[in-house]
């Protein structure tokens, strides 16, 4: 599901009806996978970075409030007054916004309430597409399209966050049950030559892509080395018990100086039990597979990994010029596995399992432009401080990635499904 | 129901019906307050001081568990083998607990899952009282009744957990409507006059009473006046229009700091609007009546206050020698109010509406020695740093109560119904 | 000197000379504490508690320029316009202040700059002395005498701060060489018994009292018991040997948690080394002495001790009954020992060595009244949040020390020379 | 003065004299640089970012002691066996060392101590010299020639960090008088072309070089303009003056929220008096000079003001492109001004005045690769969370700069003499 598609569809169509569909398909995911959440378990933030569930679920619903039916629906009126301050989340241009860090002290409005407001603005969504002249509408339907993809980037967030939520508890709770699939070993490690030279970087426009990923423009790259599968827990297994956490010439500066206030010596959500390393998953806490990628990994042990194996992070550059032409295919949400594993693909795991951290700033591609209006703080006003990451992850859902796809964290997170893949 | 007189009822009655009546009591009314809470309401923890809805259901249950249950029930097993670590409040001795200003970041187990403990628990105790022999059962009475105290303690916390939460949201909720009783005007000022000379201060022992009312001693007092009631909201506008919080010799050192850095300029949840002084309450956002105690001030707002009148706090024992044989009745829990209000009374309104602060520490009183084992933790390690306060307030179980009782609270607390008597 | 004698000295000589002379010895002593510090030693604040040296040459001029100077010389101009900004120490009243955390960010005005300040203003506080009419000035008697009391605490505070600043310095620097005395043996502990009865507590009014000693009152005490020495480094060690600061049921709840974040495992400046306990003293890294009094203990420490001990602290009013008629001698700043020490002494070492700490919060008297004007920001604003301390330590000069004196700390400071001695 | 022009003299001459002759005048500066110093001046850490003068004068003697005379003089004893603990900065391979913030809190050694070291190194980095066989020691003067580029960049941050501490002082002390020179209207704002093409960046190997700048490389750049000269103070009125410091959407979100944190209004040492521009200088509180180019404002000020101008920053490529065959040459240290002027000069400013805040964050170059041993901790490990800035400021040694020079600094640093220069 993409804008310009979407937009040919209604041409030839005469009807919305494959936008209407695309719609009610993303926002049922959303409700779809908060179905194994009790009530208590939507309204805790569990981390300064998390949110509670029911604000991804307000927020989402606000931004399609806000930046289609306020200005495009005529005679529309907010479901209710207070929910624009509750749920921007930060769109200064649009108005003042409750607090951040304060998201997990609000009990009201309810769950219940939040799902009223999703029918609410679900119904006004659709029939503003209904209303839609494809020929003079390009730019409304560019917002819904943006709209659900801004929805899909929650529902990874969601799962993250209630992840991290449910890792808190001594209770161990299950989000879901393991898939019961069969677990594959690890496809042997090689490497993937490309040769020196200028290549084109950034969406070609054929498809939705979000602004960070433009302009398209050249940049120059030496001779290079990928590795064919990102790094497993078994490879990590080794750094650890090599004392990479607690050799200080591995590290870079601020990253040594995190690890030792925090205390790491593990990814996130592991714990050594009985000499075996463990850990918390969407499905309960289990033995850590040594055949599978490593996960929940800040930048900075990622660097730290490589620069003990000898090799390097790859740049982003690096990353989209071997992903470009690849499959989007691999274990992302749609796999429904919801833990990244090993499989030996056509991708080599380039999409899906894991975000892979790039060694490349999240900067602004030369001739970037934002987004025009409030929509301008999408993307580009993170452009510091963050790091990119490619590929996307076990969950994320496949209509929503592309290989010139830019995440983008901060150093020492790791609450996402972060790994790595070495470069030389 | 005090443990003396129980223990005389069982030795009449032969059986344990009016101490299993108290304990149904006591334990039914805290699952009423919480009738008008959501499911969201239960989770949250507003403020590292409280704890959220659901933390006192089950610790309250625990304290049953642990001190009764655990050590008396022949075959007992606990209900769920992590609650004690869950739900231990601060009993060092009796193991390790969930830290406190995380307790709010726990979503399970669920409000069902708390409340299915309290009926196991409810069970458990009813078999254990049917049990007693009330000939060589004393000490298990006196646990039990403990027991209920200490569930008092947690409803009027529970009230005042509850108002933190609901008055952070911006929809500003309702706990329960107004209760609609036509507001009194505020008694007039005036002194109670009190002789110099010796006081015995302290628990006679002739009904329940913390340890920390005990010995009952000696303490020489000079002439004092009290005042006939508690200062009013509409002598607190005084201060505040006279510049009380931005001058700084009316104030202690330490508050003035806490006035600067946290930007006091008026009592917790109180906000002006259109010149007009606001404050939420349990039945949601209404005008401050002048004519009411003035309430959630802080000890240094008290003793700000009083200096700003050219008088001073009471010690507790002023108090308590005032207040030992008035009859123990005002605005209390009993009367369903639940906010302080105007009321001329018999008793001058040292009972209830607002606990009062005095100027005492809350230290131990010569002699004092804790309960045997783990209760000896429940209030003796608490005695450093917090100042006494008197009276109960509208929160306050009217059975809960008596003129010995100390409150303590910290200087710059807030969120309880605290207030002040001046003295002379 | 006391501001009566000096005023009956006034009377009788028909000149101001006794006065002169104090002034000029209490102002030389602060000078001579200072000779062997190194320029820079006078520059830092090792603690926000603490104050660089030159900061306190600095405070107790301004106090002598500002009460006595500024108002009472005629034609007197300040030294410099903004040294009242930068040295009043708290005086909201007398105007803005640098902010306390910050005194060690200034290098300038420099040491010399400070001691030409210190020679200026005694220069003109020697002019209004010598123009002292003793029929009519007794308050700028009083002045100048609450001047050089308030010079003596900060002599006090100056070898504390600059111990502090000393112990931080891995090269170990040594204030003044042992003073080479041969070290007693600690008294066999005895208990001096007090019957029950009313006690006048605080000043007479015969000699100079700070106005937090006032009014005389009586108070209640029951019998008790006092050890007849401070307890020993020798009997702590005992304490930490049997697990003292790892058992939590000997602490009060604060004390716990401070020992907790903080990791206390020793008194400060202690640590151990090959097996055996070594500490900074104004005389550089030495071994403990078993023998002499234990110092450089937090109020939660010394309350763990006492229950550790099956005793208690004293309160302040059973110290200041019992030191009542005992002679201020002892090892306090005139014998330049500089450190507690073991001495069998008539007054049972209730004279200096370590302050010794009471259970007694700081208070006010019944029917305090601060001093007037500016000058009651004293001492009655900080009576909240601290406890009292008795009889004075190797740092307090003997003429500035009195039976009835409180000294007063927050529960957590560690840094004065504080010790303590048990009741029951 | 660089290592292979010192290599060449070292063999033509036959004798070490060239290097000795560097040495004595690098060394020499710094002592010059602190003689307008109070003692007291040497001794205060201002903020956690800065260090202590005499903590400079240490380390870079250290640097010397540690990387030369240690392993390379036989014989070589530390001058005292706790500097190397004191003065190691954070090269972890060598050792632990004492924390950075902590590091004013050191009275001792002295500043006279640590003159005494630097003679005593001195002594024998000469004597060192003279021993060297310009065949095979190469690496010793490479090391020598390094340990002279770090001491000029020490010269530099000395300066900054003095400035720092004076403007703390309401005194506003004066380092040294203004220059007197005659000021300068800014140059006229024109555009600077450069056509798209790829480019060589990084350092040639045939002048001293930091590790950071290799390995030279390739990088594809479009065509752009910078402007002829740095952003103005009068260009700065403007952007103030139109509330950029109060309008978010200028802002990125890191930015944003430290500029609402840290309430800024202005560049640092900035002060609003009679509705004009002050700000302090190393020549004390004067008037900000419209005409002079911007300083000490963060990465998020420079980004800010460049998106109010409808501009953008350089990226570090386009910039050492720009000026890479231009003189170095413009208001440096050596021009002994010690504050940015305007000047028109035929480098365009690119050198000297202020450091330009380039949108580069501070990465490996590709292949990049650290020096051996614990020198490689010099630079590499810095390489993430700062970003690039370029060209030299009126606080760097001439000879200290080259056009492959990358300065680096977190986003909210302003204690450096940094500006901006447009792009676009």
């Amino acid at each position: 599901m993409n804008a310009p598609e979407i937009a040919r569809a209604l041409s030839a169509a005469g009807d919305a009806s494959p936008l209407i569909e695309s719609y009610r398909a993303v926002r049922g995911l959303t409700t779809e996978l908060c179905s194994p959440l009790a009530v208590e378990d939507y309204v805790i933030q569990s981390a300064p970075e998390c949110s509670p569930a029911k604000w991804h679920l307000a927020h989402t619903t606000w931004f399609f409030e806000n930046f289609l039916l306020a200005p495009l629906l005529p005679g529309y009126r907010p479901f209710h007054p207070q929910y624009g301050y509750l749920f921007n989340s930060y769109y200064e241009t649009v108005g003042t916004f409750f607090p951040r860090p304060l998201r997990g002290l609000l009990s009201r409005p309810t769950v219940e309430d939040i799902y009223r407001y999703r029918a609410h603005v679900d119904d006004h969504i659709v029939e503003l597409i209904q209303r839609l002249d494809p020929e003079r509408d390009g730019d409304t339907v560019f917002r819904v399209t943006l709209g659900l993809h801004h929805e899909q980037q929650h529902q990874e967030l969601l799962l993250t966050d209630v992840k991290n939520l449910l890792a808190l508890s001594p209770l161990r709770p299950v989000y879901r049950p393991p898939s019961g699939v069969a677990k594959d070993r690890a496809a042997p490690l090689n490497w993937l030559d490309f040769p020196a030279g200028l290549h084109a970087i950034g969406s070609t426009g054929d498809e939705f892509a979000f602004d960070n990923e433009t302009p398209r423009h050249r940049v120059f790259l030496d001779s290079f080395a990928l590795a064919s599968r990102p790094v497993t827990n078994g490879e990590y297994f080794d750094f650890i018990a090599a004392g990479g956490y607690r050799n200080a010439s591995l590290w870079l500066s601020d990253g040594w100086r995190k690890v030792s206030e925090a205390g790491w010596q593990a990814p996130l959500y592991w714990e050594e039990s009985d000499a075996k390393w463990w850990h918390m998953t969407l499905s309960g806490f289990q033995p850590v597979d040594p055949e599978a990628p490593v996960c929940h990994i800040s930048y900075y042990e990622a660097d730290a990994f490589a620069r003990w194996a000898g090799k390097r992070l790859p740049t982003e550059f690096e990353w989209e010029s071997a992903a470009a032409t690849l499959a989007v295919e691999g274990n992302l949400l749609d796999s429904d596995e919801l833990h990244p594993s090993a499989a030996a693909n056509a991708s080599h795991q380039f999409f899906g399992d894991v975000w892979e951290w790039t060694s490349s700033a999240y900067s602004p591609y030369p001739g970037f432009q934002p987004l025009a209006g409030s929509l301008g703080e999408y993307n580009g006003k993170f452009m510091v401080n963050q790091l990119v990451l490619r590929g996307g992850s076990c969950a994320t859902p496949r209509s929503h990635l592309r290989a010139t796809y830019r995440n983008f964290f901060y150093p020492p997170d790791r609450w996402q499904f972060m790994g790595l893949r070495l470069a030389r």
